[in-house]
């Protein structure tokens, strides 16, 4: 018999069709197939090719020359542009604004040939600490009201280049979703006085059905009501509302478990194209007790029926129950 | 400039890129094959191989044989279950119920090769009668309280079998994207007095410059704030809440003009795969001021950044007012 779930925090209904493909060999799966070497404007050598870095780790060289770790560049072709005003308005009864805000690349390590399963820890933790520090930096600017950091990886997962990347947009208005989140998030606060998100780490660790890995400060699990087979998150184990304010401890670790899940969801699946995406409180609020900054990682499996946009109806053909034992069970990183 | 656009109904922001591709030229298209002629489960003769059919209108022939110009039977591989009880329960913190539901094919006309585009008004309007008498037979069933009616056009719009159909799901939850606008239409209400669809009418018959088509008694246009390029509402202009409830001349109205709206698509578009999704009010609620009921067709032109699903985010690279114009100046039907 299928079920339908609620999340807890959205409110959002799913069916779980648990008679149609569940195991992981079930999935008509798009590989992604390895990284050729060839010339990319994110390889070393080719710093030219892109805008001028706005921040770079180094281990030796000038800026815009080889010698990087990380490098961070505003996207050449951006979604938003930085300069300009909002200029907020009305056009009858719509409202509008002019397209201000930040769209940069985050050019994870000068190897084009490598994937996040593959990276080092260090790598990693690298790339987390230049998305807290182009938050930090980007903060300051108070047109921006949130910043999407997010990951597409596959071209089924809508990348267009090759070589490791992660994205960066900063936005003057908070994204759906996010409003979904803090709503849903509110509401239950105000209910029960408690974070929500607090409450699906204690229910799920002492549940440990839908759990992934737990390390003193993360908890990686598949969620109650998944819209995705192998949805993911990665939730600190202590309130924190704000990713860019989680203390250097708590980055270090998620730098562990982040590579540890990509490992054992690239075994699984077989390499699959994956979408991550950070979720955060907004950057110019107070650290609110009901939101609780977490990562969902999304691997690209199913053929998508546009119908689900159409209706926010989403059908998972896979118990979350069922994805988290493959991932459990799969060697540890 | 890019712009950022808010949608009236869902309070959602979107960007329009405008420097990005946006002539219908510009998209990398999944042009749809034309249809194979093979052994198929919806065409005549094979009526034994699907379950029995709940609804057929017939110009001879027994049931379950063919004569049938449409034909609705329950899915063989449904979403949902038909029979048992909803069994609303908690498990801790979260809430579930049993996979209740009904799931059915509307098979849309015996003819295998035709698309939408092909059809005749007298057939399309078959298959909009077929839509409301269904959901009025199902709406006897109090379990329910939704039902979508969709179609998915094309591989990449989710559809699996080729030859013309519609799906229609009976659910005993109001989905997700539903809510939001019944939400949403409400708060507007409250605020003004006003249906905000009715709102929309106005103003866009007035400004004219989203407007593809009006008849009497409706309005096809591409909203202010679409998601997608080329996303095209059907709006009647008389405000009723409920599809199920229109009147006969709206549906035989509704028949022309959804016809000629898949035509133009097809033409400016080249073939396209698409979504056509109906919303409507929740079965029991009574008539709804505030809420209007209308169809979303969702042509299939841009990658799906999965992205998009995890932040609300929607980065459209069409202004809808390009894509009125197209679809208004490409010849009528």
């Amino acid at each position: 018999m299928p079920e339908l779930r609620k999340d807890p925090i959205t409110g959002r209904w799913i069916i779980v069709a648990t008679d149609r493909a569940r195991r992981p060999s079930d999935f008509v799966r798009q590989v992604v197939p390895p990284a050729a070497a060839r010339v990319c404007p994110f390889c070393y050598g080719n710093e030219q090719k892109t805008p001028p870095e706005v921040l770079a780790y180094r281990q030796g060289g000038s800026p815009n020359q080889p010698g990087w770790t990380v490098r961070v560049v505003p996207n050449k072709f951006p979604a938003l542009r930085i300069e300009g005003d909002l200029n907020r308005q009305g056009e009858g009864m719509y409202d509008k604004m002019n397209g201000i805000g930040a769209h940069e690349v985050v050019i994870e390590t000068p190897d084009h040939m490598l994937t996040m399963a593959e990276m080092s820890e260090h790598q990693i933790h690298d790339v987390l600490r230049a998305f807290r520090d182009r938050v930090n930096d980007l903060k300051r600017d108070t047109r921006f009201r949130y910043i999407l950091l997010f990951k597409n990886y596959g071209e089924a997962a809508g990348a267009t280049l090759e070589h490791p990347h992660s994205q960066l947009i900063a936005l003057p208005v908070v994204p759906k979703r996010l409003k979904e989140e803090l709503n849903g998030s509110k509401l239950y606060f105000d209910f029960k006085e408690r974070c929500v998100y607090c409450d699906i780490v204690r229910q799920e660790t002492s549940a440990g059905v839908r759990v992934v890995t737990e390390t003193d400060r993360m908890l990686v699990l598949e969620p109650w009501a998944p819209r995705f087979p192998f949805e993911t998150w990665i939730v600190p184990k202590r309130h924190e509302s704000h990713f860019e304010k989680a203390e250097g401890a708590a980055v270090e670790n998620l730098a562990w478990v982040l590579r540890s899940t990509m490992r054992k969801i690239d075994r699984v699946l077989e390499h699959p194209p994956f979408n991550i995406v950070f979720h955060s409180a907004p950057l110019h609020d107070n650290p609110l007790a009901h939101y609780h900054w977490h990562i969902e990682v999304i691997p690209r499996l199913t053929k998508v029926a546009g119908f689900e946009w159409g209706t926010g109806l989403y059908i998972n053909p896979t118990p979350p129950e069922e994805s988290a034992k493959f991932l459990r069970e799969s060697e540890p990183a």
